[in-house]
């Protein structure tokens, strides 16, 4: 009996039918066999912390459609993601187009409405200033663990900006704000991805002051850089302690993600994007698949207005279901 | 208290939330005071019937989607159909993209599951092949009339062609097996919007046998050729008969619809379009409305992937809004 | 001499140099002999007002390059407005994209810098939020005249709500917030393409209380409404007064004006539009020409992500062209 | 037994098969029984004559391809071309990208080669500057009448500019050049369609002077401007006269036809394109269907990189096959 | 005096002409010389058999369209094609989109029917389903031989299901219908380029039973998986005997083919692609090239209305040229 | 204080403003602390040199949009162009459509008037034809050294073609005509990027008989082509000699940049041309950073209208970022 029931492709092919995420069921049509739900997925469209090029308020939308496609088993890790997670779509966040942080407030309050105690949450935004809120409550929904929580965040930019265009809550400054509000531990931060250009040679002060643990597109690329011990040593030292997930499908070079509004040349192939993704699920390349014990995730910036035959969206939804499956891979293995 | 509830927009944008058509509710999910329902909606993702351009097995996905820009209240009729309709989204039929008269016998029966005895049947293609199926089941839930249903088939095409690549069923066909079947009675129908080129000299030869109401596209833009006084006449006779409208996309020019998959050139514009259909709820123009008694309807051909900005979803989701208002005129009127 | 130097197009062909509003001179390059400059076009790269979908930010510069095909002289109304009118890019307003309010009162200041007193305020849009900026500046500049300006106003929508999403200063609400402040006059607004569906059969209320002179699209259509009739009321009482002309590129159907943000089917075709504007050159149809005393205008809504070939910044071009001949023909008459 | 054999959509489907114009045969390929050739239609794959945007070397291509859909028989005229015409793709000219007038040169010594003497010649482009080349080939196969050939020119532009970027042969110029070698007479050319902006008021004293008759596209909607009454004089006039017929695409406004190089806003509908064509038919609206004797045509300036699922293309292949539906009314009354 | 005689592209560039696969001469005008052919290309426009997406119809036209360009000579193979091998465009297999097996039936009955005996069939697809029907040919073409014909199939899903909407010959099942049927050898079929997600684990069941040598795209990428190892085993235990090469284009990542019917994220690059078809031509890495006796061939699943700028139909050009060069390469070394 | 001095993006945000290349000031508005002026970078709106596609006399244009999102500092080389380097825009040069060797004339005097003696030229294209006007004037700018400039040319094709359409100066021959004029040396030329397929066996002949340095892609990739160290050998032996750089955007793979007129499949990745580029500031990989005494650069063959969401301009933008840093870093280094 699978944790999660999907529908039979014999009777609603995948271009038919009302669309959720992955097809999953809605929050509230999870049968009681089912409960507690593992991740609750939510929407939340919403753009108003775009620097550049606004529209990704329709990127649920989008992914929802594109996420028909999804299957629920992964060849590479050898998981059925629907076997071992009780997963949901919980519709969308209320937001204000109109408010930026007053809605960030009110999706972190959505959130914690969502599913059990024990559901996790995860954010399918919309721009990346909502990752805060998805943070604030995973880190209220876990115990307000003291000292933040640890983060994995892949990625162009680093989005520790303090102040652009006069606000603080842009999609350039969510990681900032959330160390500044005790969700998220600096020293705990993974940063994948970023390069460059960029406005000043100052941009990684803050990342540097505060330790947060960067490894650029070029170190990454760069076999002679160290950047690969690094990350070993991350996932060494984090272990089974819980971890959020953010990624931004700018990380990703624009033939791959054209669909996304500040673009950034050079980037990752999708392949590397998704072998990066697997990859967190061992301690080190070659160790045994263990997953991550995930507490909270999230997937943002996709602009389907800019979108080629829905590629971006498609990407962005089997970015869902790799860090799903480092889940599953984490609950399969009984570490939670 | 309306007799369809919609979303609050400031509480769920128009580009939040979950995508039923028009924003309706689910039909499971009406409430019993809305009960019973007037007219369910269902889409039929179903393109195995085209003879040139497949893929609006994709329409009603991409109708749910445009028409979350629908509001209720009509300008021009000054009628909110909210509060005179109980309108609900029933999702979409099963289908086999392999099975062509399986499909249509499927698609009828999923139909006559809808709601109650006296919900009317709203089918959004998908191709035209479907019409017969809907015309079918809604033939059997209103009583089996004998001689058939009337019809109002607004099309660039007769589709009333016999046999296409062997093929008895496809989306050339519907009417000329309806009228074999029962469901359609060809001296009721009124087929406005036909043009050239066609095959040959004899593509109208059934139509004028079986003595429907043909009037052209250049007919109609033509105050001489006595068209308007034909549809007069029609309606006029009509009176509070029940009626079928089916309703071909590809009927306005490529420009308005260039997501359809056989286009015709030269064809109505949506404003021409919308003013049909309006017009259609007078007995004549300049006459009061009234309305029509629509007793089961489609729209269809739709085509995503080659549509431009959304605008044939678009369109055909205010083509479902017009026909919703004759409907609410109709019943505002006291007439059913 | 002309009043407006433009490229010669032997050396510096059409799709060469760098992008001005019709190919004027940058305001700071405008010639003593050229001043004072009659018309600033200035853009509004802004779309924080947005209620569905945002974009408009890149308005300003797809029109600049779409206006390069400009022509000065026009056929239909045999004029040049290169020779009557000196016209100036000012190039963009500053604008914070978080902030609504501190963003139209910028703009406002902005504009108020611009050119000298008679100069006259043309605002390239950016949503339609901003039409109240540059009508408090116009208002400003030409003495505050009491009881607020005519308007002419083209759209699909009234844009006179109260309050949406918690928000006052939105793009549905410029003219409420206008004639609340006093810049504009309710009872000599005329508002021309209002279509449906709408919310409620109240949203019409307010135009009605504050004597909004409102011709839908259909009554437009419809010879037999008075509309024409009604137009010419008001372009005889109007006589020499100054007026503010606003036109949003959603009042054409999205065939011929795909990229905007909030398309309205069934508009009119971009022929109607220019015939509409060139109409307004006479006092009524078959009149002699005078053109229009326009004291300020603005053209907005366009939104070139969901743009096809170009088309619509190449109408909204058309549209600043046709309002600048109304102006040309008014001052080549010796009217101002 | 018809003149043209198309192939059986039974076998080869619509969307199979190699692509020749409306699916006529190859020219090599005619049988001797519908010899001679009545019209032979070859393409020119030539842009190097744009004064903007190039492209329109792909124009036959990509009609070739959308006029797969074009069925031989029309409602409107009650004629089938493949019964009375005999009609061949000729493929296409040699061009060289880098010469115009060398090309202009070669282009009508191949047409001069295709078919028998008695062999109409229309040529699908590329820009307009073929239009002389194939005029000269016409002019020359039908024993190069003094004064030169009558003229029906539908366009957006007059095309009669002298020079342009120093260049006398270029798509801006081709009925001047054509005057001036005495292919064309311009007093008995028609010119439907021509609409501002221009750059001056004088690019039209060259037509004025030569006594061309031009109909703006204002005075062709403008039931008071008498242009109906002069076309029909024109056609009167021109009875059994034989006639060349080039119809540049931009006629249409770009809603209609994106994909051309210099769209010009405010344009004709597609049904008043084909409207047009079929009124030529006729002496005068409402006089019985003659044709005309055409001896020569072209269609131009379709762009394909810019057109939007494939309509303009589809658009121009309409525009032939009513082009050869007024030749055939004409072959069918027994005039030639 | 080459075997394959090509355009001048002197007198028709390669944006000229009608269209044929990389302007190999129609199969009927192949002159007596360059009798027997070697290579008889040919389109199957049918798309009756997908799952998801439909619109492979048009990809044989598509593809004759981007092939144009396909030059002759390699580069990195050092060999020119048309100097070795005689080519031919055979046109379009009959077709019905309404009967999948009979289809199948009709397309194998043509290929048996195109050149000489020896004429080896290269079909351009069109789904996947139809490289059954071209193998079915190829494999009675051949002599029936027992057991088989090896196969490299190049491909990011298996299409080893048995049935899927009630349906046994869909795109998802050819070659568990070839080995059934018994034209395809499981022991010698080397499947490269599968990834997940799948449905379910028991999706690789078939190939593992049947002993399909699957290398997924995760191994062929990880040089300590083996892969590359297992390749070199195929290849030199193939050796001289002839084998049938399939390509599907989703094997590539979608940002290289979005003009596909089931896109699969994560996929080949371009470079890779072409470098494993070069790969294929040595027996292992480093080896003299040899090139592969291949015996028939197919190139499936383009769908032009999701291609951007046509880069899926010129990547599959680039595939049949790469595929040609490897039977080049074998026939000039006198290897048959 | 910088050398060049950019927007204040709290201002004018990036979506704001009139374009000028990465937002550098147009030259006439240079102050004088910042003259001399290091780079005029100026565009060619010319494509009349193309052999296919034409399109990319939009280039200039579209690359100015794009590269408004440029910043200045480059993490990969910890360097801020602004900083180090005086930067103008100089607009985009006088040319003629209709003549291509009078263009590159007009092209290379308009250069030399362009700031100061020891600006160096920064052309951008337009098709590749330009490079030889570019190199020329910076030949005669530098003091006409005999046996010409040396050049780092990174292409797709290798552009050396005596003559093609009976035309010496088109795109595919600038480099044979440069090497002819004396302003190349080919013996200092080292080209990087050539693919198949190609013509014939001989395209590569004059190119090997000059003694060009060609490392085709294909041993770009085969770490045993020995390709880096003949790349680290010409490097190395350059120095500080000034060097010109020419770079076709067509040397990416398509899915990178589909907007440009003679795409070749299989090409570099975006992140291996940035790599590429970054590379060749250092002697060798692993050499501390000196950059290339960059004596003037070009980048060309963008075509927009084949274009996806801008990514091929933007890609174009970081190119001439990556060029410029090159040139901060030799400039930085005190090297000149």
């Amino acid at each position: 009996m699978p944790r999660t029931i999907l529908p039979d492709a014999r009777v609603t092919p995948r271009f038919a039918g009302i669309c959720t995420f992955c097809r999953f069921p809605l929050l509230d049509a999870v049968p009681p066999e089912n409960r507690p739900v593992d991740f609750a997925l939510y929407g939340v469209p919403f753009d108003a912390g775009v620097t550049f090029r606004p529209g990704a308020r329709f990127g649920p939308r989008a992914i929802r459609e594109a996420s028909q496609y999804i299957k629920p088993y992964s060849l590479e890790h050898d998981i059925n993601i629907a076997d071992v997670l009780s997963l949901a779509d919980a519709g969308d966040s209320p937001i204000s187009p109109f408010a930026l942080k007053e809605t960030l407030d009110t999706v972190a309050d959505f959130a914690l409405t969502l599913g059990e105690d024990t559901t996790r949450l995860f954010a399918v935004g919309g721009d990346h200033s909502i990752a805060y809120a998805n943070m604030q409550a995973t880190w209220f929904r876990h115990g307000q663990p003291a000292g933040g929580l640890p983060l994995i965040h892949v990625d162009s930019h680093l989005d520790t900006v303090d102040i652009t265009g006069g606000e603080k809550w842009t999609h350039a400054s969510p990681f900032r704000r959330a160390i500044e509000s005790g969700f998220l531990n600096p020293r705990r931060m993974l940063s994948i991805g970023v390069k460059g250009p960029l406005n000043t040679a100052r941009d990684l002060d803050f990342a540097r002051e505060q330790g947060i643990n960067v490894v650029t597109y070029e170190q990454w690329r760069d076999p002679s850089s160290g950047a690969s011990g690094r990350i070993d040593a991350f996932l060494e030292q984090l272990g089974a302690t819980p971890v959020y997930v953010t990624f931004d499908i700018d990380m990703v070079d624009p033939a791959f993600a054209p669909g996304t509004g500040t673009p950034s040349i050079g980037g990752f192939t999708s392949a590397e994007a998704l072998g990066l993704l697997r990859r967190l699920g061992r301690a080190k390349t070659g160790s045994p698949r263990r997953g991550l014990n995930i507490i909270g995730a999230d997937v943002v910036e996709v602009l389907p207005d800019r979108d080629v035959a829905g590629i971006t969206s498609l990407l962005a939804s089997h970015v869902i279901f790799e860090v799903l499956c480092l889940a599953a891979l984490w609950k399969a293995g009984s570490h939670s």
